[in-house]
């Protein structure tokens, strides 16, 4: 067989080899430079190396047919290949101890090397838990900080959303290869990213979704970030391991606290006990990194409501129910006034009204 | 005047004199002994230790009709005065820099020197904050630990009632006279407070309720505690002066999470912030002051219902609100039966109906 005739071939040849791993990869960077060089080694050479079983694969070189779907993959716009050797390549991921040898990159390359910040939780996350998502990423995006996630449902995918509004876009590291979107109903996110944002991964084209490929992913997530934010976790989940992977690259660790009977909020609050910062507005992230926004938004801060339109039955209701009775003593209006105001609140959606007249505000 | 005739009146009389500060007293006591001492002690020694006026005041010696309340006070059962120099005097009390001379004190006077701990909140606690505070309380209680709160509305009363409960009853530190019960909303808690429990104030008979006195009784809230636990607390909010005086006394402040978006989790965020540990069950309490529980309650954590008899429509419905749609894709159920399901669970009171056809769990 051939060897590679190009430096994509030879470093993506080299990473379909299934006995090399990541880190013998590495070693042979260090020993015989870059992939062509490898391919155009001695046996003798790279078995000083690594095992006998890469070497040889090595000198068998690279079948053409098993590059044919990469060309073509290549040939579209916004499709990329990045390699350790390139500027493209994320600065942050050098930091890590385990960097991918290479990336496939579908959508911006600059936006690799932007300040960036985590944002992860659960695939059964609460309504509100997606919309902290949503609020938080957008104004870290539009404060100067690309907002990295995993494309899972539920708070990955709302992050992104945030992100994506925000001046600083948004980054998807997946866990399948870039020619395969997962979870599907993730396909309008994941075409959006494409165009206006960035997907990333380091699995090669046609690897689809593998449990055990979703842990490795992870540690890419936090390492092209500064921080990890956590929004909702359940106690075992993969974000309190991305948290942790965090942790060990460096990392500062952000977790948005709820009801103790909340079960994707126990894993924040674990995260807060272990020493993540607990957080209530993005500022309070910003803050924590004594990062000065590059634009900060006229929007109103995600954890208070504006007080300047207060509407005077809303400092009264609260955020579990309270019924008539209670509204009239707390805010000394007159029931008739209560009632009324209550109707025009609820044709406005800003309050619920429950079972046996209670009364609750919706943020 | 005649000089006081008996022990108690010479403590009380001395407290009596407006012009006689705590500090001062003190020092009274420090140079000349006990009260009655103080009050045989000659102008010129008493003008070396205090004020010209003091001094004349304390020559003067006592109106016996001043006192006729007090001994009216102390001829019923359950009522007492301790002070600095009685055995039941809290030995907590006197680790603080400003203890009280004397206290007045309607109920279990054993109370005084059993390990305690504060549970304080806010007045327009939110109905799920009482409940946090009451099931802690008792689980608080259970476990030796007698529960010290202010007797205010909302979250106090809520303390209260928890610690009665409880193996190890409850302690109300009081901003008025212990002849007035402030406030009237609070009567019957009063009333089994003196019957289970203790009342505890160090204001005389007679005092009402004054702002300027409220904060300082909260001195003696935590002073008689091994911690503090805010359940729930505004930014502003006397709850969090109490938290700030636990800090200055040395012990431990511990809060409750919850949502960013409800203003009287704020307080309890801004402590755990400031290095407050955060707590998600009365169990994180002890483990933290290596509490050996006198009992461990069977009853179940009240953070967590039991999972035993779990509805399998319980685990799809969450603390936001969600519809009919979104039940049958996370539960796998029919349309059919999630609407009779939801039927019986709201008929149980377990699920809250919002309008627009949405259901939330209720804790």
């Amino acid at each position: 067989m051939p060897l590679p005739d190009d430096d994509i071939a030879s470093w993506v040849g080299l990473s379909l080899i299934p006995v090399l791993g990541d880190e013998s990869y590495r070693k042979l960077l260090r020993a015989l430079g870059e992939p062509k060089e490898i391919y155009a080694a001695s046996y003798a050479s790279l078995s000083g190396v690594v095992g006998k079983d890469v070497a040889e694969s090595i000198r068998r070189g690279i079948n053409p047919d098993s590059l044919a779907p990469l060309y073509a993959w290549l040939s579209h716009e916004h499709n990329h290949i990045v390699t350790l050797a390139d500027t493209e390549y994320p600065q942050t991921l050098l930091q890590i101890p385990d960097p991918p040898p290479l990336l496939y990159v579908k959508g911006r390359l600059d936006l690799l090397n932007l300040p960036a910040m985590a944002v992860v939780g659960s695939r059964n996350a609460t309504p509100q838990g997606q919309m902290n998502a949503e609020s938080f990423s957008r104004n870290l995006s539009d404060s100067g900080l690309c907002v990295v996630s995993g494309m899972a449902l539920g708070i990955d995918a709302a992050a992104h959303r945030g992100g994506l509004d925000g001046m600083s876009s948004s980054i998807a590291v997946v866990g399948t290869g870039l020619d395969i979107v997962y979870p599907s109903r993730n396909h309008a996110l994941a075409h959006e990213l494409a165009q206006h944002g960035t997907l990333v991964s380091e699995f090669p084209l046609g690897t689809t979704a593998m449990a055990h490929n979703f842990p490795r992913r992870n540690r890419i997530i936090c390492g092209l970030s500064l921080g990890c934010l956590v929004i909702e976790a359940a106690i075992r989940s993969g974000s309190l391991i991305t948290a942790r992977l965090a942790v060990e690259q460096g990392r500062e660790v952000f977790a948005i606290p709820g009801s103790i009977h909340s079960p994707v909020s126990k894993g924040c609050h674990a995260l807060i006990k272990q020493g993540a910062k607990l957080v209530e507005c993005a500022n309070d992230i910003l803050d924590e990194l004594k990062w000065l926004p590059s634009k900060i938004p006229v929007a109103a801060d995600e954890a208070s409501p504006p007080d300047g339109n207060r509407h005077p039955l809303l400092d009264a209701l609260g955020f579990d129910p309270v019924g008539i009775d209670g509204l009239t003593a707390r805010s000394g209006l007159t029931s008739d006034t209560v009632c009324a105001m209550l109707l025009e609140l609820e044709l406005e959606g800003r309050i619920a009204c429950l079972p046996g007249g209670l009364y609750q505000l919706i943020t």
